[in-house]
């Protein structure tokens, strides 16, 4: 997978799409809150699962911005979205969505995370992008940073201390 | 359905769906524009299936007025979408994913089109999403103006005959 | 699209997806059920979206003919299906579903049918399947029989008046 | 989640998914036979993802235990079905299918394993279901064997060290 994202049409922003717990400890929330904040100020547009927890918080933050954020539901009502985000994608194809929370990111960033996160980390390699993950919280994020989940990508799943090693890490990445 | 859209967060403008063909007659076209750019000067988010066409028409002409159109592709491919989407949300759901373009909009335009339309129109109704079916050009909007497709719902496709009449019609239920 | 299903296996049986109301009138349901024991007769395995009224007829009339018969289900819950499917697959993407149910049949059958019907018949289009419509009953089926859907296939929607009729289009297709 | 599957209607049979490596070891490929071949003689319908590796080898053995197979594709070619699957049911919603596929055993069983099966654990855990798992090949299954993936339930994967020893766990929740 390319490192550099391709075939950007001039119009389309950098996508960076964070997955993570939709009841995290407050730390995280905390981390989650300024990952949002961060990939504001980087001018990219932010996606997640668009409910809860560390999803909410990185809307709340890249909202405060002034940034955009991008909610994609599991069901088909628009009222399941956390209140921060801008544009709301209903889906009503469940737990299935996951796949298309990590497909629409250029970048993915994990915070955290129990089994639905596992399953999204999970399709982020196998649909080749880049991944991120948070070694500060408990979770799949921490355990499988610094790995790869198999034998079919040379690279690993880059762990991240901190907001600020990871937004150098992450910035040579935003096209403009 | 509701016409007036419930449940809508304070960060989220009304986001309008527009669907239609992707190999249409320039006239045909230039109505998908002046759609895109009607829907950026009433402030709403265009959402399409990202690919050419109507779908490409509208993601120009809202950009012209300054808005946002997304584009929700059948592929896993960023390099799908046209050249004017501001954000792209690749699926790999192949036509499935016709159900999410319609259910992303709190009001559906139909515009043309052919078994794709067809298949969208259908999902609309399902949703229980109020219609909008331009009259002017050949294919299922025009078929499928001022009708019904069964008992479950007591409304019908509402036809316009001209964007003009369109944006009368609209106008009421964008929220802000 | 090919009439002749291709590419076959030597284990796969020819698979008959049969779609239409899931609240039909009695004559309707009537010569579902003589569908679904046709279908077992020539040896061949029912495809259906799993629920009530034409669906379950199919069902029923298959397992009459000791046959099998698949219900592909919109929600994740196999208490959703009808009473006489054998096999069922639960999928909860919801009316995303009936893109499934279509491509999932060599050939696809149209009984009666209001909006989802008219999705399916949609999605059988695009996806090149044969479809057979009833202009016995109400319905999109009826409405669309001796049609096509767009330019982009030149053969039609293939109407039939009553079972004998479908049974003696459909035999020569049946590969063993 | 229930151990013992309830709202099984009269007709259908326990269904059990099988996941694992679409290039296994052979070894790995070995066990995936037997396990199909004592899902034929236990009386259940096989689930796979319908290709090769372990997903052919279970359909192999089912086959030659009399039983039947459904593999269910994420493209919509009945031709990417391996040679053993009795009934086919393409999707085309890419690996949005693992989810479908785990979905719809009643059981699921775990062999090897990359990130593909890593994502239909996840789901199969998300949605449920008790998942068995080989500990005898590398891969995810044997990472996973006696583990839970998070909070949200209080079982754990359950290991199996042979094809004899999962049939004593399995048997007393097979339905008739």
């Amino acid at each position: 997978m390319a490192l550099i994202p391709t075939n950007m049409n001039e119009k389309r922003k950098t996508q960076i799409t964070v997955i993570g717990d939709s009841k995290p400890e407050l730390e995280t929330e905390r981390i989650a809150l300024e990952v949002g904040e961060m990939i504001g100020k980087l001018g990219a547009i932010a996606i997640t699962g668009g409910r809860g927890g560390v999803m909410k918080a990185v809307a709340k933050g890249i909202d405060k911005a002034g940034g955009i954020c991008v909610g994609i539901l599991p069901t088909n009502e628009f009222s399941e979205s956390n209140a921060y985000n801008h544009i709301v994608i209903p889906t009503d194809i469940g737990h299935a969505r996951n796949s298309i929370t990590v497909m629409a990111g250029d970048l993915v960033i994990a915070i955290g995370g129990g089994a639905g996160t596992l399953s999204e980390i999970s399709f982020a390699w196998i649909y080749g992008k880049t991944v991120f993950a948070y070694e500060g919280s408990e979770g799949w994020s921490k355990a499988l940073a610094n790995q790869r989940l198999d034998e079919k990508r040379r690279d690993q799943i880059i762990g991240f201390k901190s907001v600020s090693e990871l937004e150098k890490k992450i910035k040579p990445l935003i096209r403009r």
